[in-house]
């Protein structure tokens, strides 16, 4: 989500959109699915066809490397046909076409044949695969001549996927390639879209915006159904209260205390654009105020405190399970989608910046703050 | 599976096992399954309870953090029995017995309480989470005055797990009390288990290895079911062969180019103690012969040759899947675990150091370097 974020705040090319292409690398059938689900709230389009299937989320893929590896120069087609056009004659003009307008003397017949046969099962989705052999001396030129064969019996080719190499100089390349067909030849060849793949991350998605690109799709899988820099979740849940009464855990590790009693949250906004804070209070607290001085405290620095003027507050905690029954509904992955991309939407840039990014701080209120310290000092003897 | 080998050969505690506790860390419920089901190839017990009974893998777990702080000094026990026993008044009594023999001024009562209520519910499964307030301030006695009260009506204490702070001292301060308070009650808790978790990964028990430790048991959770230095599993499958000819996926980058052909695969000893190295040749051609000289070649540096002779051969490549069925009957997990462990006996300690391991090397038959430099030639115009 915060990739997609980034992506498109900092992107050259403001209309790129990213898919889920991790399948192959979940954690089982059920990760991946739970993968794909979530990370629908970030991207557009999932390669996984089972989730597709169960969330309806649009779906994107091409073909594979095998797919193509498994053509030889030696075999025919099964069929010439492509509807009741002669496909493989309008293929062999189109060859010949483009082989006189660019250099063409290294491209590979057998990916080829492999295009011409995905064109015939695919013609509405022909988005193909391009860097099998070489992307810009053999891929780019097949994938235009059975681009052209299709356009020319009335179908609307997709694009072009790679998957190695220096994506953005090929990537370039392959838009120039495009601009110059659709000039020569007067088709639309210059929206055609432009997929990358290949171990897409953050940091690779930083450096190809930062300079001059044509992606249209970023495909990301590993990085993204198995994350490279947190592999688990590093959150916890504590008991805090029972009956009434706070239930504290000290440990000999300050970071796997908890938080004791029963709280509510609110997040402030100081202004009306970017949220300010969150702060946390006793259960039974008074609420803070709008334009009304609040003082908040952070406990675990030296208690520091903060005094600010909330111009809008939004309560944050609700209880979800009570008596084993849940008392609200899940929205559906359209829902959650719009509704986490509107909270991102609310913080400030400085807490997403991949180097050094701002803390985004969590406050308490004054009596928190007290009750909290008694309890310190009622247990700190063990601590001595 | 690596760790619990170092572990087993570096650790000064000869005796010490792993238990996989990643459940809730897992990517979902079958992450989690896969989880535990291969963790025991290394790990010798599991906390997933429902691993356990489909696998049936022994379970060992403890209590939660907060099933002891949801007690406080308030309330009493539901009843003061265990079996027919006043549980209860033998507690006192040995309350006053370990408070004579050690300083127990801050030990935390509701604690005490939480450990007796657990032993009543799991007197044959008593083993204590020990550092909810303090591990040797306050936990280490509750644990011991309950173990002695069960001890005493017969039942046979576990031992303790400890979930934060300095495991190496605090663990060698616990095994020091164990052994003191055996020679001063005779009673034989120098046998007690001491158990480790917390984020335990290969780096921290080196650390703990590097000294003198007396850790019976490591719990390994997130570093085990989700792995931080490699999330995904970083293998690639590629078509070879189809149809008789070969498939060459060349691309852009030299690591994700194929092994075009049908091959087959020997691991080779030159002695008889340690795999020497994995040797690949065609599939027709005449395999390694014991005794006789072999040329084997890394095609990858610069065509390296290395003359061996083996003295012991293994044929390591076998068919699985032929026509949609599986030609292969799977191990059951102990004998998974029994060959995993033992085709790690095969490799030498340098291939698993955690720094600077040394590769174990895979050569290639004089036959198939030939046809791959063919192909590579006939292919690299493409590359130019």
């Amino acid at each position: 989500m915060q990739g997609n974020r980034e992506n498109s705040k900092g992107s050259h090319n403001e209309e790129s959109v990213s898919t889920e292409f991790g399948c192959r690398r979940a954690q089982g059938p059920d990760g991946a699915l739970s993968g794909s689900k979530y990370s629908f709230c970030g991207c557009d389009f999932t390669s996984n066809v089972y989730a597709s299937y169960l969330y309806d989320i649009p779906i994107l893929g091409t073909m594979s490397h095998s797919f193509i590896s498994s053509f030889h120069n030696t075999e025919k087609l099964i069929s010439n046909l492509l509807d009741n056009h002669d496909f493989v004659s309008i293929i062999n003009k189109n060859k010949n076409i483009v082989h006189k307008l660019y250099d063409c003397k290294y491209t590979n017949e057998s990916e080829l044949i492999a295009f011409s046969a995905f064109a015939q099962i695919n013609p509405k989705n022909f988005i193909c695969l391009i860097d099998t052999y070489d992307t810009l001396k053999s891929g780019i030129y097949n994938f235009l001549i059975v681009a052209l064969s299709l356009y020319e019996i009335n179908y609307k080719p997709i694009g072009i996927r790679i998957d190695s190499g220096d994506l953005r100089s090929l990537t370039n390349e392959c838009k120039n390639i495009f601009n110059d067909i659709s000039q020569k030849l007067n088709v639309p060849f210059n929206q055609l879209k432009i997929c990358v793949s290949n171990d897409i991350n953050q940091k690779i998605i930083n450096y190809l915006n930062e300079e001059q690109n044509h992606i249209d799709i970023f495909a990301i899988g590993t990085n993204l159904i198995t994350c490279q820099s947190q592999p688990s979740l590093g959150l916890v849940y504590k008991l805090v209260q029972i009956n009434n009464a706070p239930c504290f855990k000290m440990t000999n590790e300050n970071k796997k205390s908890n938080l004791p009693y029963q709280k509510n949250v609110y997040r402030i906004y100081t202004d009306q654009q970017f949220a300010t804070l969150d702060y946390i209070q006793l259960y039974n607290e008074q609420p803070p105020i709008l334009n009304q001085q609040t003082i908040s405290i952070n406990i675990h620095d030296e208690w520091k405190q903060t005094i600010i003027i909330p111009k809008k507050i939004e309560q944050k905690l609700c209880l979800i399970w009570k008596y084993g029954k849940s008392l609200i509904t899940f929205k559906n992955i359209y829902d959650l989608k719009k509704y986490t991309q509107s909270e991102i939407n609310n913080f400030k840039n400085e807490h997403f910046k991949t180097v050094s990014p701002v803390p985004y701080p969590v406050l308490f209120s004054d009596t928190y703050h007290k009750v909290y310290k008694d309890l310190l000092i009622k247990n700190s003897h063990i601590n001595q």
